[in-house]
């Protein structure tokens, strides 16, 4: 299956599309990218530029479901507001197809990925490298954090399928607080070590 | 001509469509209401909610332009992400419905209707059922800044016009501060005098 994973902004929207196995296992990268809109155009067009290129994403791929990150500001409110409307430009792009879009904060992605939530922002980017067995990086950070958020829907969906029907919906009641990391995160990790041994290998 | 205006939110969009002569004068209230969207569903449901809803407006009336408030918001940055998700599906419906949106900051409104930017709410809804030649201020309180969203565009479109086009782009970089609000609003003010004889002679 396809997940299509989003960053959301204005000037920089970063997607990336990753495939894997239905329980979650064997992640693998298969496009990423970031929208650019330029600060000099009306807010209509550059919306526009967002709905549309996300919208031809999904027309294109047609990813089973869509992650994208929670905001979170205390400092900026003006910044806030900027992002959030690309971000409802992306969101209302998914709702336009039909695919249902997840959101999760930034603490849920790290959880995730690392196993921890106070994990940096360089960790996650290693980890994302790792999974999906990349040489470097992907750059610019937007990709970067649009992958870990499919990652993360992965991850959850994984564990949801794994878990069977009936624990599913308790799973999505549970804070996020309350999950174990080292269960919770065994799938993930597993498949870095494996990722890892594998490039050891050639 | 039609002009639509639009008070943007998640949980309430208010909407208003004004009619007038070219020029600006004779406004009528042709109609208004809002959108409304409950804040259980899916954020993607609610953007969708608002993005056709603005969009079957577009559609139905083709209004030559579409007036909407600017965000300002000190106090709460959660708030602001909030009310911005809802503003960029609306501002998102007029760019794929191609009609060009104006953005008024609600300063330039208050200035629009009342010739000074420090009028109160109160100040601002009685111009509007005064210029429009209404018994009562519309309600809800979002329909109402709606209309006077729309009256704003109305004013300075006929401004423009009533200029012409030489010095339309200079009064188009003129920044609002420099309005002598006396003459700038001479427009809306003559007519909602002549609302008020009207009446008055019933």
């Amino acid at each position: 299956m396809l997940v299509l994973g989003i960053d959301p902004g204005l000037a920089d929207t970063g997607w990336g599309l990753v495939a894997c196995a239905p329980d979650g296992s064997r992640a693998r990268l298969i496009e990423y990218g970031v929208v650019r809109t330029a600060a000099g155009l009306p807010l209509a067009q550059r919306l526009d530029t967002i709905f549309r290129t996300i919208g031809d994403l999904i027309e294109q791929w047609r990813p089973v479901a869509v992650a994208i990150e929670q905001l979170f500001f205390a400092k900026n409110a003006k910044t806030a507001m900027v992002v959030a409307h690309g971000r409802a430009a992306a969101v209302l792009a998914t709702a336009r197809h039909h695919v249902e879009v997840t959101e999760f904060t930034p603490l849920q992605i790290k959880q995730a990925l690392t196993g921890h939530g106070r994990a940096s922002k360089i960790q996650v980017q290693m980890m994302v490298r790792a999974v999906l067995g990349l040489k470097d990086v992907p750059k610019p950070d937007h990709a970067a954090d649009a992958l870990a958020a499919a990652l993360c829907l992965i991850h959850t969906l994984g564990r949801q399928r794994l878990l069977g029907p009936a624990a599913r919906a308790a799973a999505q009641s549970a804070s996020v607080a309350e999950h174990d990391p080292r269960s919770a995160n065994k799938n993930l990790l597993a498949q870095a070590r494996g990722a890892t041994r594998k490039r050891g290998r050639r």
